[in-house]
C-alpha cells in the first residue's frame, strides 16, 4: 500500500520526542510537512512551514496530526477537517468537552476520519489488563501518577494557565488506561485540587470514583502530584472481588498479575497509535473517545479547591 | 386514557412549588406517593414514604420524578430504572457527566423513559425563539442572570458545597434556554469563576463563548450572579448578523424583536414539561440532552478561579 502522506502541526516536545519517530519508522505513513510558528525543520521532510493553513491548503496531504497546546486544537481541526484533511488529535483532544462533540459532529459530516489519540492506551500491558478485567469486579483501585513537572514539562507555561490542565495533563493519561481497561464505567464522586496560589491549573489532586454498579465495598481513587522527585510513579494498582491483583507500571507498560511480572516491554505507544490511525483511515472510521476528558471535566465540577505554596518553573 | 402513576422523590422547595401542582393539574398523572426523609404529606396522595426504596417497590407506580440534591440523583436514579421505572431527573441531572452518560445506557438497556428535565426550556416565549433564530448567524449574545440567593435558595447549604453547582445551578437555566434556541453549538472559550472564600462552589461567574463556526466580530458571554438583590435578571439579549435583534426576559417567559414585545407568559414550564415527559414514556423514548450540563462542566475545567468575601446565608 502507498504511504499517506501527513503533516504535523505543532512541533514541541511531544511531536519531536515522540510523533515524528513513530511516523518515520513506519511503512504507513511519509511526513510531508511541518508547521510551527518557529520553523522547525526536519531531515527530508518536504515542507518546512510556519503557517498551517499552507500545509491544510497542500492537496497531496492526507492526513494531518495535531499537537499543539490543546487551547487552540479546535480551531485546527475545525479547518483541518473543512478541507478534506483526517486528523489526529494529541491528548487532550480539545479544550472543552463541548469543542470536542463539534469536532465529532462535523468529522461526520465531511466524512472524514477523527482520531483522539490517547496515546497510553497503546501499550501492550494495556491489551493484557483489559483481557485479565474482562467481566471482573473490581474491589480496589488506586491509581498513582507522580512525576516531575520541571523534568517533564519545562518552560510549558501554557500548563499552568486556565485551561491548561495542570497535573490532569498527565493524569489524563491515566484516565485513559482505567476507561480502557475496566469491565464497568467508573466516576468521580469527589475531588481535592491543589492550586498553587500563582496558578491557575491544579498541581495535585486527589480523586474518589464509584462504579457504575456501586458494588458495596470497593474503594477506587486516585492520586496526581507534579511535584515528585526522585524516583517516579505511574502506577494502577487493582484487586478484584474475586481475589486477583493486577500491577500495571511504569505508565502501562509493565503488568504484574498476583506479584508475577508477565508483561515488561518498552513504552510503544505511538508506532501502535498510527498504525491504529491508518486503520481507520482505511476503514473510513473515526474513534472519538471521550471517556477519560469527561472524567477531567468532572473532577474540576465536583473538585474542592485548595491553594498551595507557589509555583515556580 | 388512563393516568399514569407517578412518585416524587426528595420533596423539597422545588417539588412544593413546581412539580406537585404540575402533576396534580394535569390529566396525565396521578401523584401516588412522595418519598422524603422527613414525610412531607399532600393531600389525596396514597402513600406518604421516608425511604424511596419503598416507593420503587410499589408496582402500581410507571414514573418517578427525583427532585432530590444533585449528589444522590444517580444511584436514585440507577435503581428506579432498575425496578422498571420511567424516570424524570430535575436538572442538573447529576452530579457528573459521567454519571449521566451511564444513566443513558442503563435506561437504554433497561427499555424506560429517561428525560432530562430542564424546566426553563418549556416556555412558549423559549419556542418562538427557536422559530425566530433558525438559520440566522449570531453576532451578540449577553446572557444576564442575577439573583439573589438568599431570596431564592434559603438554606440550600448543599449548593455550597462542592459538586453543589453554586450559582451555575441558576445559571444553567440559561444555558440550557441557550443550547436550545440557537441554531449552531457555542462553547466556552474562558471563564472567571468566584468563590466566597467559605464555600466549595462559585457565588458569580463570567463566561466566554464562541460558536463552532467561529463567525469574525461575534461577541458571546454570560455573567451569572447570586448577590444581587432589589430587581433581578433573567435576561438572553441577542443580536443577528442581518441586524434583528431578541431579548428573551424574566427566565425564558417573554419575548421581544426588535424591541416590540411579541410574548408575554405567565411561567408554565412545569405543566409543558410533564405532558413532554408523558409523549415521551407513550412513544418509548428517551430524551437525554448533556449540553447545558457540558457547557458547565467546561466552565469549571477552563476557569480562572478568584477568592472573594466570604458568605453568611
Amino acid at each position: 500500500m502507498a504511504q499517506r502522506k501527513i503533516g504535523i502541526i505543532g512541533v514541541g516536545k511531544i511531536a519531536v520526542d515522540q510523533h515524528i519517530p513513530a511516523i518515520r519508522a513506519s511503512a504507513d505513513w511519509d511526513l510531508h510537512a511541518t508547521a510551527n510558528l518557529v520553523p522547525v525543520p526536519v531531515d527530508g521532510v518536504a515542507h518546512t512551514l510556519t503557517d498551517y493553513h499552507d500545509l491544510l491548503a497542500n492537496a497531496d496531504i492526507e492526513a494531518v496530526a495535531i499537537c499543539t497546546p490543546p487551547q487552540v486544537r479546535h480551531r485546527i481541526a475545525r479547518q483541518a477537517i473543512a478541507a478534506g484533511k483526517h486528523v489526529l488529535i494529541e491528548k487532550p483532544p480539545a479544550a472543552s468537552l463541548s469543542a470536542l462533540v463539534d469536532l465529532s459532529h462535523a468529522a461526520r459530516s465531511a466524512g472524514v476520519t477523527l482520531f483522539t489519540a490517547w496515546h497510553s492506551q497503546y501499550n501492550k500491558a494495556v491489551d493484557a489488563a483489559v483481557a485479565e478485567l474482562a467481566n471482573s469486579a473490581i474491589k480496589r483501585l488506586k491509581i498513582t501518577w507522580k512525576e516531575d513537572v520541571r523534568h517533564w514539562h519545562p518552560g510549558q507555561t501554557w500548563i499552568w494557565r486556565a485551561g491548561g490542565f495542570g497535573v490532569f495533563d498527565p493524569g489524563i493519561n491515566a484516565l485513559s488506561i482505567i476507561t480502557r481497561i475496566l469491565p464497568q464505567p467508573l466516576f468521580v464522586t469527589a475531588a481535592n485540587l491543589a492550586f498553587p496560589s500563582n496558578c491557575d491549573s491544579p498541581i495535585a489532586a486527589e480523586l474518589s470514583f464509584a462504579s457504575a454498579a456501586g458494588e458495596p465495598g470497593e474503594e477506587m481513587s486516585a492520586v496526581f502530584d507534579f511535584r515528585q522527585t526522585g524516583p517516579q510513579s505511574w502506577d494502577i494498582d487493582i484487586e478484584t472481588f474475586d481475589g486477583r491483583s493486577l500491577l500495571l507500571s511504569s505508565g502501562g507498560t509493565k503488568l504484574a498479575i498476583n506479584g508475577t511480572s508477565v508483561i515488561d516491554a518498552a513504552p510503544a505507544e505511538y508506532p501502535a497509535m498510527y498504525a491504529r490511525f491508518a486503520d481507520l483511515i482505511a476503514s473510513r472510521a473515526s474513534l472519538v473517545d471521550d471517556g477519560p476528558f469527561r472524567l477531567v471535566a468532572d473532577a474540576f465540577m465536583l473538585g474542592r479547591r485548595t491553594l498551595v505554596e507557589p509555583f515556580y518553573d
